[in-house]
């Protein structure tokens, strides 16, 4: 027959068992931390009508989406998980009970131009809440510490929240008189950490022509370095939205420590825009401390309508996305994975030192009511492959069950780490064994140094 | 603004809140059980490169597959796991540790005729063993075990699972003396269960032309209402084929009563046959005994080789899959959700009496750290509008956060249930609740009649 050869689109992450289970781990924790600030799960499809995901237009969008037809049907892969939002909440308004808080950790699809560390197919985790007509400024502030949860849950420690408020922004542009240029300093001001002060300068007067006293005063506004509050405070009382802006900033960072996020993991950022123009209010990026070059790795804000394109009601909200596959993959890079978190698909395994194997079979039963994730080696190799193989998937705990152990009513357990052996009644080692894999099972899936 | 109108494709599942959560419970539990069998998770990409998808060929599966291409590569969303499983293990096979055990729960894609209780997106839920050149039969006992499992521990109790052996089926068919036909008779047995033994009949006489005597001994056989192993000892000794396929029936049998499952929830039958060609040992189908009408729920088999037309390595293996969206949308239409399940998106909400939320704040996080989903209210709503949002979620507790409990340093809490309201220190209350909590969380997301 003629083979085909094996292959896997380049862009797509496939991983092996034990990347795997690092990365089903991450996931869990997140779904886990969501659930614990009264998030709900959705999971809409991964294909829709393609005016849907075109609803809102845009040439960079349109060139990475894959497109689809059947019948008469043009269909589309949805490149992000906002728009699968918007269209379920204006579905469903009538069904849905506001403030609706959803999370959903799903795949999406561009097209890009594979390169390192970046995916055509990929996960996004995603947290909203969509309020009906209005939301207060609390929401604003648990999305840092649901970041804050997300990110410690993972043993993530080295990162910090960057939080600033468009109001405050586009206030402060208006006090130093930029009028439709401002969208364009906004996006400019957002490259700060990218570009630098040098270069943000030569954009503000060059490119956007403002004056050297209006570049020199945003370059002094969005790189202050002491309390970000003494530099609002200049400006306040002259512009409503900065005030209101400035007003937010300061609820927000109060609230934050009543929920339990510690100064080291939060910073009030007066540089932080996120260029899309829909951010009206609180913006969010979350910058890995030692490694500020792969970005922000979560990100996102408060904005004043989701659906507009699919309906008339006011549905403000606020939101942030983790780039799940890519964040895995800067972890998985930075040899931060956890090396004694629990990857192996069984914690027991038994294998049996008889031809009949019914010894075997009711202990694995008795082992897996007990919750132990346990395995029999039926197949008729070798005593050293069959103990090869615990040893190539890291499972913990190997079983051997002879004549003597059946004569005793025994079982002899050899813990794969320190190379021991135990031979004691199944019940007491069933014990044992649950009790050190429990602990096994807690261990966070990276592994990061502490602050 | 223009609107669109919108609309999620028909034959796409998408889920309320509330119908998404028994969805996902659903989906964990069986994540846990195939754990708890060794199986390890896998994640493979929804779209792989078309010739890839195609290399098994077939007419009703090209027509099914949706097709697309980006810049000169023709692409293809997946149809099913099983090929990707294959291209995934030939790919791998040098880092592979086999017998390989992996469950995949992932979308699956099927341009069919959208029709009630048929889907064009929906998840399957496979498990596979993969051996490296051989596989012991006690492979073949488990995978029932492991159906068991997943079942019971949805909540479902009325279910069977058939058992048959194809190479028993295939012997047979020899020993009658039926030759090239016997391919065609295999699919027309395995049809039994939907035409009846009369429509039978005639096929293998009439369609088939097989002899009177022949079409008379396999309706005997497959419909043999007493113990199947005396019907298969009639026949013993006469075709080697036959004599494995029995014997492999009768490990199996044995082997499940030592795997823990009753005799109520197997049945060794003979006129299962799967329809599928590469089926080459046992095979399964799983029917819900109330629900005889909506077909298998979980079928499958043993099979010779997984990946022939990726590589020359020989690799059998045996695994099922359960159509979890379908089996979601059939319990859901026979009311068979558990309305005692743990819906709402959190568990607690508190509800701020006073303008300043600090202490509404500082309670949520307490209840959050002590692992509570906990949600303020922080809409400035009347107080009714605010009760209702955890009547309408059914949110089990509320807690009023008055000037009353602040002084006091105790909080009221209403148990949206009973209706009954404590007051007590935060403390015990939340001792209390979580408690609560931990029964509600375990309760199965399906009840069913037990037997």
């Amino acid at each position: 027959m003629n083979k085909i050869k094996p292959r896997t689109l380049s862009g797509f992450m496939e991983l092996l068992p034990n990347q795997q289970v690092y990365f089903d781990s991450m996931a869990r924790r997140l779904r886990e931390s969501f659930s614990l600030y009264g998030f709900t799960p959705l999971d809409t499809p991964l294909m829709e009508a393609a005016e849907i995901l075109l609803a809102k237009g845009g040439g960079e969008t349109e060139k990475q989406i894959y497109l689809l037809s059947k019948g008469d049907t043009d269909l589309a892969l949805r490149y992000e998980l906002t728009t699968s939002l918007a269209k379920y909440t204006a579905l469903n308004y009538g069904r849905l009970t506001f403030p609706f808080r959803r999370y959903e950790i799903g795949k999406v699809y561009r097209g890009e131009r594979a390169q390192r560390g970046r995916f055509r197919e990929f996960y996004q985790a995603d947290i909203d809440i969509i309020g009906d007509g209005g939301l207060d400024i609390l929401n604003e502030a648990e999305i840092p510490s649901v970041i804050y949860k997300c990110f410690t849950s993972l043993g993530l420690e080295r990162f910090v929240i960057h939080i600033n408020n468009r109001k405050a922004l586009s206030g402060f542009f208006e006090i130093l008189g930029i009028g439709e240029e401002a969208t364009d300093v906004m996006r400019s001001v957002d490259k700060l950490s990218k570009i630098g002060v040098e270069r943000l300068s030569e954009i503000l007067s060059g490119d956007l022509n403002l004056t050297q006293a209006q570049t020199s005063e945003i370059i002094n506004f969005v790189t202050y370095q002491g309390d970000p509050f003494e530099v609002l405070g200049k400006y306040k009382g002259k512009n409503e939205m900065f005030d209101s802006g400035a007003d937010e900033l300061a609820a927000v960072k109060e609230h934050l420590a009543g929920l339990g996020v510690p100064d080291t993991h939060f910073k009030i950022d007066l540089s932080i825009a996120r260029g899309l123009d829909y951010y009206t209010g609180t913006v969010y990026e979350t910058y890995m401390s030692d490694y500020p070059e792969v970005g922000s790795v979560c990100g996102g804000g408060r904005y004043d309508n989701l659906a507009e394109y699919f309906t008339d009601k006011n549905l403000p909200g606020v939101g942030v996305a983790i780039g799940l596959s890519r964040l895995f993959y800067i972890l998985q890079e930075q040899n931060l994975l956890n090396e004694s978190a629990l990857t192996a698909p069984s914690d027991v395994l038994i294998i049996p030192m008889t031809d009949d194997l019914s010894h075997a079979v009711a202990l694995a039963t008795k082992m897996r009511e007990a919750g132990l994730r346990t395995q029999i080696y039926g197949e008729g190799k070798k005593f050293k492959v069959k103990v090869s193989y615990a040893d190539k998937l890291n499972i913990p705990y190997v079983v051997f069950l002879g004549e003597d152990e059946l004569s005793e009513g025994k079982i002899t357990v050899k813990d794969m780490a320190t190379g021991g052996q135990t031979k004691a009644s199944p019940a007491v080692l069933i014990a044992n064994i649950s009790e050190k894999i429990k602990s096994m099972r807690s261990a966070a899936p990276i592994a990061d140094k502490p602050y």
